[in-house]
């Protein structure tokens, strides 16, 4: 949570004047977003969100996230979509660093969710995936089987700082899911980072999803299995099997599951728990001292992985 | 910049209930303010500012604020005020701290004021100079000059770190002001930190004040002397004469100013300048390595003291 480019007054007036987005009234720094810099302006228009892309979002993918906020929101999946400037562009710059000017969306992140937050995801994830196949960007997922490896590799030797025996077993864990990791599942565009704080409710109805900016071409129960891990273990991390039907049913009512994918939940579970352990195991050994973003435990993403080995079938998940 | 205390969403939903405010739409935390929490909360009535008070500010000071505020707005001086909530009480509690929930005031604080900012500024302080004269609310500068040589002296022993002879010149100048400050000039309410940032412009036009959590009853010209500081330097450091003349005039047209206040005026200078020495010298020595904010270069005030000291009359500061 950070702004990592202070925008002044002056450049963000310039900066509006490309757009018709009306006249400034006030904007202010956001203290989320671990990755990019988020004002919220008002104008005699609206709000509006400013968004900075910084270091870590590389400026060739820019044009496959927007155009996808746009293509989904066409399509009725409600998210911000960026404004054109009059020149018809959707990415600009400002203050030295590429910047799109979205809608605001209205909506509060659930801290807790229950089991009708879990349902609604699942239908409108299905929603979202149905809603993006004809959609004609490509990115390929930076951090999927492949990607895991490499990233633990650069950390393993300090792993067992955090835990006696976590470099071994995440070692043998990686080399697994390289070896089983299923090929042949269905493919489309998935989001790959729907945790609760990117998905806005209303009144208990969805009324959004944001963030949008690890969306890749991958395996759709994939975007399924980050879910599971995301949404549907309790703080104590255990597993709440109810969230967890609740949300596949929904999911399969809107877009049915094929064999294939049902067999392979447990796995893409557990390799989406990789996927965040390492992340998270990186940036708990590398973050500087004064970093002004806390990073988050790796631990309970380990715990996650062992519950999922435990895993013996689907029918644990809540499906049938 | 910070958010110190993360606010559940429904804790909040609870808050707002106690509120005729209308129902929540979004919230999200504003990295703003150094020394609370503040939430911009978006509901079907419009935009509020949610502030949570932090270990900083002193909770028996509060209602004097949180009056104050009231009072300048009922007399036409545009500042947040709190929303009572159904009980009468603008003072709540969440989270565990005292909130508040306060009006949106729109605005954009000036990065580079330009001189007829600054005239802007000259004639609102002296409105809301006049505006809190029959203002009841008790409340001693508990950063004044008796309170220097404390902070001071708790981190003198290292302040040559920063620039050698800085200890000893520096004391010699509280000694000095100690000796020399003005004790018989108008008091009443002030603003006591009116910064450029907490100060807002629509169009050039000045729209509000905000941040009173400095506030207290002290001389009003020592509320001229801050601004004098932080409005008429330039990032060199250069004093800019005719920003402090636009200024002065235009206070003094809607204020009169005695002939005390005006020969005080390059002593109160010295003294607001080492107000913001004392204690920008104290964060920068004892800011713990990990910490969210960052802290201000001490050293711009002691260059700005030595400014003040080199003035040998009010003419010097634009004044005749």
């Amino acid at each position: 949570m950070a702004v990592y480019t202070e925008v002044p007054d002056e450049e963000l007036a310039g900066f509006l004047a490309d757009y018709d987005a009306g006249t400034l009234l006030s904007f202010k720094g956001i203290a989320e977003g671990v990755e990019n810099t988020n004002y919220i302006v008002h104008t005699d228009r609206g709000s509006y969100i400013l968004t900075l892309y910084e270091k870590r979002v590389d400026p060739q993918d820019l044009p496959f996230f927007l155009d996808l906020m746009e293509h989904l929101s066409d399509k009725g999946v409600t998210c911000p979509v960026p404004l054109h400037d009059r020149k018809g562009q959707a990415l600009s710059t400002l203050c030295g660093r590429p910047a799109a000017l979205m809608t605001f969306l209205e909506g509060v992140w659930v801290r807790k969710p229950h089991v009708e937050h879990c349902r609604a995801l699942g239908s409108t994830m299905a929603a979202m995936h149905k809603a993006a196949l004809d959609f004609s960007g490509e990115r390929r997922n930076a951090l999927s089987v492949d990607d895991w490896r490499p990233i633990f590799a650069s950390v393993a030797d300090r792993a067992d700082t955090l835990q006696a025996g976590l470099a071994e077993e995440m070692e043998a864990e990686i080399t697994f899911l390289e070896a089983n990791w299923p090929e042949d599942l269905p493919t489309g565009i998935i989001h790959a980072d729907m945790f609760p704080d990117n998905v806005f409710f209303l009144n208990s109805r969805l009324s959004g999803i944001i963030d949008f900016y690890f969306a890749c071409r991958d395996a759709l129960a994939y975007d399924i299995a980050v879910c599971l891990n995301a949404w549907c273990f309790e703080p104590d991390l255990s597993f709440n099997v109810t969230k967890a039907r609740a949300m596949l049913t929904a999911y399969a009512g809107r877009r049915r599951l094929t064999d294939a994918e049902y067999a392979a939940m447990p796995l893409l579970a557990r390799g989406a728990a990789m996927r965040f352990f390492v992340t998270r195991l990186y940036d708990w050994l590398n973050h500087p001292p004064g970093a002004f973003v806390r990073p988050k435990d790796p631990l309970e993403y380990a715990k996650r992985i062992r519950f999922h080995r435990s895993v013996g079938s689907t029918g644990e998940y809540g499906l049938d």
